[in-house]
């Protein structure tokens, strides 16, 4: 791979930009904002049975978010980076995920691990897979999760 | 902007730092320390009417934090620095605050984002302006909150 | 110290990913991989009469991670690195730990400051010191703390 240090820095903080305007997008109820940091033949794993596999399929996982929840407060931290190219990385960070539901009960919350690989298109670098593991949650609406693999 | 993606990565981690020293003052409860960190006009708005215009007034806001709180944990994530140029920019980012009174009650919790301008004035960063908006809270004593503008 | 900004920026992002290991090794219960990320002569505090002085010591304090909990989550923030030299830095930052526990009973959660003193050996940062103080915590097991030091 030909990436210098100070190239490495910058695209690394163009990712973490790029995963925090997701968590904004989704906190702001902005499906399409959203969409659009995914490229056409995405692959997302929330849980098993709860994704997608393309644009099309992602964009009905976002339908009843507006609805679902009154609001939702997603705080992205410990984002690793390794670069595979110099428009292909394997990111792997954790979430804390806190739901507000439209329905009287008490907040879901998700504490989780992402792993994503995002790839550089035409200048921006969007999400070509994203795969939530779930460390735990409490009062969760989802009930499915894909392991973190914790050592017994 | 005559500014290299070098000098963009050094000021935006300035910045950061400058951010992340706000919340350990605030919860070494160091309010010397905080006013500091702001410009002589600078302008704060935690609430609607829970603000301040101006150092002096500022000042007046942080009274009270040392007996009003046992302890508070202001994590800081998701921070989106935008440069206007090399001296000025304007950064979103968002918190997990907590909050332990001195009263017996609960802990009020906030998840809130912040829209941040900055000046750099003698070779330091400094808040020009803070918006705190709310996503939500928990048992929070601040009733009033400037909305983030969730879409429906 | 000769270290450029350049050189600073690199080795930061060098230790904060160090420091996110450490946390992913803590949640996967990695006991191998976490006591590789200390130096042999290793100070560890994490309360008074908890921690260890020397490799073999710590690794004493991490038997019984993988029965004691069922899982946890440790999330880092508002990480302030100050080098001291090109292979020593200063590390002040903030946790978000959660533990749910094996054994019936509501999760333990820690607020804390962590004060680290990282060295770089063999081109790996590693910790040479770690300090955990502690801001507040609920239900957490450990009752004792370093206080942090805020001021009444």
């Amino acid at each position: 791979m030909n990436m210098t240090e100070i190239e490495k820095l910058v695209e690394q903080q163009a990712i973490e930009r790029m995963m925090f305007d997701y968590s904004y997008a989704l906190d702001m109820n902005q499906p399409d904002t959203l969409a659009a940091l995914f490229v056409e033949d995405c692959e997302v794993s929330y849980a098993p049975n709860f994704g997608a596999t393309g644009m099309e399929a992602y964009k009905k996982t976002l339908e009843g978010i507006g609805t679902f929840f009154r609001g939702t407060s997603h705080h992205n931290s410990n984002i690793c980076v390794d670069f595979v190219s110099a428009a292909e990385a394997n990111v792997r960070s954790i979430v804390l995920a806190v739901h507000r539901y439209t329905k009287e009960r008490p907040d879901g919350i998700l504490y989780g691990q992402y792993f994503d690989t995002v790839v550089k298109v035409d200048g921006a670098w969007k999400f070509k897979r994203r795969e939530l593991r779930t460390t735990m949650t409490t009062d969760y609406h989802v009930r499915a999760a894909n392991a973190i693999g914790r050592a017994d």
